[in-house]
């Protein structure tokens, strides 16, 4: 039986498996959703093995569970490793949902629920892909799956997980289903994700706030200074000046520049959906490279001083910034992070003590579009889509992308079937069931021509 | 009888008055206090009267009655104008007294209450020195009272209450005692105030937080462009950049350099005393002149972003600021404000909207040290304290003694007898006993000496 005739005659299942996923309301950020972690995790074991694993476990954490599950076809063949999660953002707010989040509904040819798309229904897709090569006997490489339960969270227990479980875990390829195509008309494959390291500045004046008439103009104001700092970690042209920032970046190669330049993409519109009337960032780049393969720098949050109502005058004690740089592949962020307080403390003026307090960070990924893996996947788009998909780095940061590749050693393919109409994270997540289809038949065309790939 | 034999026969007497005030715990800015602001007027005027006043009354503003006393010698002699204030700070914190605040305490030679000094302490060596001429038959001319009930909180209610009552506040010179010497053994009369202009600054980015990994590095993150305008307010040797700022400023005159090139300052115990390495100001201009002379620029509050616990990345949509001026004698705050608001808009990059509200201002006073009133008061200091005062001018700005100056018409003289030990404003408020008697004696030496000026 083809891909499209089996999807035909085992949707409403594939819905019904999936809604069960859905009602399940399994929000890490909520304590009180304990229990429905662990029901998700176990409902979630249960469709993986009716699907074809030969075995499925739901596995302790330091955190919530995670589900492990695998199929085994030979010791000597590849194997392929299918990560998602099964937590989901809180729904709130509940009043802006047009149907129940966690009763799923189809209208209008979409599913509607917290987690349609992100990532149950993505999860579904590489389930159900790897149910029809079971069932038609068509898988020739092992597959493994691991499903977290605290992605949107920030992962802080799969670290640890990964280090435990290298064995268990595994594998010549990831495959992730978790991140989005530029539109439903124009497949794409995430090739890069940017790295990120944060910290937050502490700037010390005077020893208590000082009355701003007896002591302004002769003693360094500590927000003043620290506006100052900032201001000068970018220069005019909107370059880093923090001293080998740039050392390990890796400039874009002119055949990706071109491919970039050939997305379709309006600056106007652009600008009309964040409501601004001119951008700015690198010079010499364009908008889509300035905001994925180049590296930036952000005040995340600042603060100091007199924030009330009305006008105080005051020479503070104290001012704080938390900053971050997206970092682009090569770039390590211990290193660029060590730069960059180093850099701060030379600059800071004696008048004032400057401390720089690393915050997180995660290393920048890419995957190269010559891998084995890259090209099956491709095929798979093409194929589903009817078109060849835009091999795009995104300007997001997955830690736990470049955490695979470090801890594990393996590299990882973004085969996301997301939209930005999906609306993960927002009142209304919502994933067409045209594009559901589209990506079954997409994966099941990545396992084919994986293994045709590798047995070359 | 001279002054000094009045004093000690009547300074048990003196106590018990202020006392009796300082017990009224009549702090303006808590509402809960709105009765003892009427029974802290009400003491005041029975004490003027009791002084020599012909007449005395409690009169209504917008907002805490206003206490006004007159004495008339001759339609023909010249008028001294006297303004204080009976409402006090809140004590708060507590545990910081050693007595309670409003159950005044002599210990070590030192009133130690609330209010010792600031103002009801001053207030009362103008009154006790009027009663002392009264009682002798010394005075001749005339003398007016007005103390009001809101300096604490900005003397909201004053600029009407002046315009209303110009006719009756009718006066030659205003005499002041509300502000600090340099020291017990370095008596100083205040020649010179700062002015003020204080603005919001809102900058707007993006109609929404941003994703900063998705927009990082294309769209223009409102703190970062913050931090550029605030930086780019003072060049590298301190000055401000706002085209014109400097117009008006009254360059400070070789003689005055002098004088304050002559008051004993010790910048590493003034360094030390607020916990700083460095200072920082004015190219060409030493510490004393820049906290008094020279105009300055504060950042007093800023905030934007993400300000909780931890690292959260976001491209904010606003970020704000609370910035001040202190400005010098000629400027005027009006004129500023506009400059500083023309300036930043037309700094502010196309990739921001910006918009800066000018809040409350007032402009600096300079009181010429030729005016027959400050001589008189020079004199007054010279026999109290067996030294010549020096005129210095403070940082710091009171908006009344500007609008004195405007709406009235009228020369402020500010004779006072403060010590940074009184600790006003902050728990164990305070008030030597000799200073008390010294600035009796000093006042009623101004009186002679004016009067003697006025008739030459």
């Amino acid at each position: 039986m083809d891909i499209k005739e089996y999807i035909r005659e085992n949707e409403s299942r594939f819905l019904d498996e999936l809604f069960s996923l859905i009602r399940i309301p399994s929000v890490s950020a909520e304590p009180k959703h304990k229990e429905d972690m662990l029901a998700c995790a176990e409902r979630w074991r249960q469709l993986l093995l009716e699907a074809g694993a030969d075995e499925a476990m739901v596995m302790p954490s330091q955190g919530n569970p995670l589900v492990y599950a695998e199929k085994r076809v030979s010791p000597d063949a590849p194997t392929v490793l299918i990560y998602g999660h099964y937590d989901v953002m809180p729904a709130e707010p509940l009043e802006l949902w047009k149907s129940r989040p966690f009763e799923p509904e189809v209208r209008d040819g979409h599913i509607w629920a917290r987690g349609a798309d992100d990532d149950k229904g993505q999860s579904m897709i590489q389930a159900k892909a790897f149910e029809y090569l079971v069932r038609e006997n068509l898988l020739r490489h092992n597959v493994k799956f691991i499903l977290e339960g605290e992605e949107e969270i920030g992962s802080p227990s799969l670290n640890a997980f990964l280090h435990e479980h290298k064995d268990m875990l595994k594998a010549d390829v990831i495959l992730v289903s978790d991140t989005s195509m530029l539109g439903a008309d124009l497949p794409s494959l995430t090739t890069g994700l940017r790295g990120l390291a944060y910290w937050e500045i502490e700037v010390t004046g005077p020893n208590r706030d000082l009355h701003s008439g007896h002591f302004g103009g002769a003693v360094a104001n500590p927000i003043n200074v620290l506006c100052g700092l900032i201001d000068q970690i970018t220069d005019e042209d909107g370059r880093i000046t923090v001293p080998h920032f740039y050392d390990d970046v890796e400039e874009v190669s002119e055949a990706e520049r071109e491919m970039i330049a050939s997305i379709p993409f309006d600056e106007q519109k652009y600008m009309d959906a964040i409501g601004v009337k001119a951008l700015k960032g690198e010079k010499g780049y364009s908008t889509l490279e300035r905001n994925s393969c180049r590296p930036s720098f952000d005040v995340c949050g600042i603060w100091g001083g007199y924030t009330g109502e009305g006008s105080k005058t005051v020479l503070p004690s104290k001012a704080y910034a938390k900053v971050s740089c997206r970092l682009v592949p090569h770039q390590e962020h211990e290193k660029i992070s060590k730069l960059f307080a180093e850099h701060i403390r030379s600059i800071a003026p004696e008048s004032v003590t400057v401390s720089v307090t690393p915050m997180h960070g995660g290393e920048g990924y890419v995957c190269p579009i010559s891998h084995p893996a890259y090209r099956a996947a491709e095929k798979g788009f093409a194929q589903a889509f009817g078109k060849k998909p835009l091999a795009v780095r995104r300007g997001g940061s997955i830690p736990i992308i470049s955490d695979f590749e470090h801890i594990l050693g393996i590299k990882t393919i973004l085969m996301g079937f997301g939209l930005e109409s999906n609306a993960i994270h927002s009142p209304n997540e919502n994933f067409p069931l045209d594009i559901f289809r589209k990506g079954i038949e997409a994966v099941t065309v990545f396992h084919r021509e994986f293994d045709n790939a590798i047995r070359q």
